[in-house]
């Protein structure tokens, strides 16, 4: 718990300034020199951060708080609850983007603490209440596109929304929508595994896969697709075509958990509001994404 | 941990502005309403708080940040390392004051953590040199009579510098100083249990004694004294029988804990220099407070 708050106590200070002198941080935040370069030390696995003799330099690639997208208002914060809910008082076309989460929301309510180094941000664009369905298929679709033209890993989707690599999760989304008579603010809620320390065993991240990543080029490259969503959202059968190729489920044998019980077959479809239509001693189910808590493919046990 | 690091997001916002529509800082902390409601009703054991249906006010009177106590510079943070380190980046009149001290320092480099709710502070006086011996002295004086005065609680220091009542320790002090040629910065921490849970069973607080306290009025009368430090130091003599007055070590039977091992016997006298002088097997041994770990009286074990 000290560690934790230490590393707070000095990113608080970093994302304020990204380079200082080592005894003005400890001044800053209270703590003894030696404290700082422990901290520091510890943080420098999660984040770009270079380490001298007298002095500290985060580069600002991979500082969130240092992008100004055209368009968007960007918020960056060391500590939140959540930033869905952050974001909620921000309204259309901002981004909040935390360090740290203390009370992240997954799908269906739960809740996890992050580590520090990944990326965990809400974006809010405002679409048209016939586009709002095909937000959740488009959020997947801009985080592989950009994660596999950045990295060149071959990155795959499974349903309804998680971003796969090799079998292990590499990032997440949470939509949620709030909706008026003529249009919608989605509250479209981002995890990737960059350079923290994957949440549980059946995950992964970039800093695994390919070594310490700067963050701001892949932050950059989601928030241009999102810049051009509505172009995305216009060419329906283009994006769900993109969506299903991506799609690693179809086919497969999968446990599927839900409130009514856990249902085990074969994936054979989506359809076009999105339910995964699953062949299950001979009968066919539908599950709309709301109605499950949890999809796994049987191979991986 | 999860509790803590909620507290010190909303408390943040708090010291940012001292009311609050609950929404509000549900959106600015991230947190759900029912999270930023939970979280102050914890606060509101520790500060004077009130939260109603919407809205949430913390009593101007509980808040250091709203004193300006004429030459000198206050600085209220919601969570530092230790009060001592951050006052050292701010030199002379100047006052830290945090809620919450994740590496609090004690007298010979112990470190603890504090809870909400108490005064942790240091003030930043600059004296002449040969007025330097005696602040030791000085600030348990200031800090008995400041309570004495304002509830009429029967105080006393426990040599070289615990303020106690009944037994418990109610207060501590911590002096460091910085010399210079011809003057002195000096480092006073202090730390009272106000509205806190007292750290260690023999302790006591203010609120245990007397109900939860607003902590503007104890802080202003603490640095009213230390704004007349000169004359108070000048007057040496009416100070140090002051100092004995209070002292209620003489006459005991004491266990002095020492780097060398531990002494058992009277407490006969101090001296000048403010070292204790013990009776024990005979002899007289003179102890200075920097070579003491730990006192304490026979009487409790």
């Amino acid at each position: 718990m000290d560690r934790l708050l230490k590393r707070i106590l000095v990113l608080e200070k970093l994302i304020e300034r990204n380079e200082w002198r080592i005894k003005d941080l400890a001044w800053e935040t209270g703590l003894g020199v030696d404290e700082v370069v422990d901290t520091l030390q510890g943080l420098s696995k999660h984040y770009l951060i270079e380490i001298g003799e007298d002095e500290v330099l985060w580069n600002p690639v991979d500082i969130p708080g240092t992008l100004h997208p055209w368009g968007w208002r960007l918020i960056h914060r060391s500590v939140l609850g959540s930033t869905q809910n952050a974001a909620r008082g921000r309204g259309p076309w901002s981004i909040v983007v935390a360090e740290y989460l203390v009370s992240a929301r997954g799908r269906h309510g739960k809740t996890w603490r992050t580590d520090f180094g990944g990326l965990w941000f809400t974006i809010v664009p405002q679409v048209g209440l016939d586009e709002l369905p095909d937000v959740p298929i488009a959020a997947p679709v801009i985080i592989a596109r950009s994660i596999k033209s950045l990295y060149g890993i071959d990155v795959s989707i499974r349903w309804p929304n998680d971003i796969m690599v090799e079998g292990k999760k590499l990032a997440g989304v949470l939509v949620e929508a709030e909706a008026f008579p003529r249009y919608a603010y989605v509250y479209v809620g981002i995890g990737i595994n960059v350079n923290n320390k994957p949440p549980v065993r059946e995950a992964v991240s970039l800093r695994r896969l390919a070594g310490i990543q700067p963050r701001n080029r892949l932050l950059a490259t989601i928030i241009g697709w999102f810049s051009r969503l509505k172009k995305l959202l216009e060419e329906r059968e283009k994006l769900r075509d993109q969506y299903r190729s991506l799609l690693d489920t179809i086919g497969r044998e999968v446990v599927v958990e839900t409130v009514d019980g856990t249902v085990e077959g074969t994936a054979v479809d989506i359809d076009d509001a999105g339910s995964l239509i699953v062949e299950a001693g001979g009968d066919k189910k539908r599950f709309s994404p709301g109605d499950v808590y949890r999809l796994r493919y049987k191979e991986q046990g």
